[in-house]
């Protein structure tokens, strides 16, 4: 996966003048960095606020043991400029949680943006937005979007008209900085990348199954079955009850993990 | 600032099958992310315990606004194997802190690894620990640190001894993943790099002030001034007060920033 950006052909996010709301999901056994890395880009975005939603108004937990706060629940809050969605083993419990679903269904329905960061992917197609859209997820979860009528794009970066999606974890902060650049210009977005020096420079290249050595693949693969396995099912499911898919299931091809 | 690593002649961090404790110390208006991306990796960092560390046990809010909640208050700690000295402009308020500085400086004395991330190492520095140190910090305060004895390196992540600095803020990710390199070795984290699918590609290249817009620049800096001058302003205090930090200041031809 070497292009950083992909866009489709419908009509991308425009240039605005006016005051932007963001909104963040936060849950359970997240993984926070989907949130926090999203956060430090959009929290700088000129004229803009932004508001952490959680479940309740109580903290949560990362899946690495990390207590998040919340500035609001679901239920106080209604649209956003932009909904981010983090991913995270903590997606799982989240796939029938109507609340969440719906904050997510709304949001794209009423032509907001949708901007979701790794197997954050996965609750979006659960809300029944994905159908038809070109999206990117965490690579572990790509072999999963057709079940929810997703359409895999093969790009670190994907912006399908109101949806912006993510590749895995750490892809969120280079979608932010696409989201900057379309809403307020590439100069605000140059500017937040200078301010958190964000010239990542990596001693090992090894952050996609294509360029990891191929022992730390097998040993990731082994560690993260009982997950994957977990979000099959539920794929599997969705897709059975969801007759609108099948024809993109019968059509894919992306077998990548 | 092209070098992604630069490791001096001290001994370096050695490779250990014991057990690990990280602590990450945490404060009212820090920069969020110099914690939460070198908490992604070192909580992943196999046999870890990672605990947050707060003045008090209460909340503190990022400078953006974000609320991160401690595990433990600085009174209730010792030393940690390794203490995560995170930046932003808040660390302006605790340059005469007693009680952060020793727990700094009590680390270091003791032979256990500090690991600063971006402005964290005026902290370092205020603490005492940088004299005579290599280290990196964020572009815009790489001309203080000769004030507080430190021999600047043009690297993204410096390894010095007992001490590994990170350039600005996202920088922290990159220096994490050497951490665990040294620590468990390559494969630990090559796995936690492909976990977190970190193969960064951002569509700019503005991270640095060699290759951000001049305008871009030139708009960041005039932000920068009020906290830039506070900044200098304390280091120059400090080395009033402190002689054996001025044959460094003498020596000093670093002018970035």
């Amino acid at each position: 996966m070497s292009v950083p950006l992909f866009v489709s052909e419908r009509s991308k996010p425009q240039m605005t003048a006016q005051p932007l709301s963001v909104g963040c999901l936060i849950f359970e056994r997240m993984d926070q960095i989907d949130f926090t890395g999203p956060f430090e880009v959009l929290s700088r975005m000129p004229d803009t606020t932004i508001q952490v939603i959680g479940k309740e108004r109580t903290p949560v937990r990362d899946v690495q043991g990390f207590r998040l706060s919340p500035d609001v629940s679901i239920a106080e809050v209604e649209l956003f400029d932009v909904l981010l969605v983090p991913g995270g083993y903590g997606q799982q419990m989240l796939m029938h949680d109507e609340e969440v679903l719906k904050l997510i269904r709304d949001n794209v329905q009423n032509k907001r943006l949708l901007f979701s960061v790794c197997t954050g992917a996965l609750l979006c197609g659960a809300a029944g937005v994905l159908a038809g859209r070109q999206i990117t997820t965490h690579w572990s979860a790509r072999n999963l979007m057709p079940y929810y009528g997703a359409v895999l794009a093969d790009a670190r970066v994907v912006v399908d008209g109101n949806i912006i999606t993510a590749a895995g974890v750490t892809a969120g902060l280079d979608a932010a900085l696409v989201l900057v650049a379309l809403l307020r210009g590439d100069a605000a977005a140059q500017e937040i990348q200078l301010a958190i020096e964000y010239a990542p420079n990596p001693i090992f290249q090894s952050g996609t199954p294509e360029n990891a050595p191929a022992e730390v693949f097998k040993n990731f693969k082994q560690k993260y079955e009982p997950i994957g396995t977990a979000r099959e099912a539920e794929a599997i499911r969705y897709a059975a009850n969801d007759t609108s898919t099948r024809i993109h299931l019968a059509d894919t091809k992306d077998k990548s993990c």
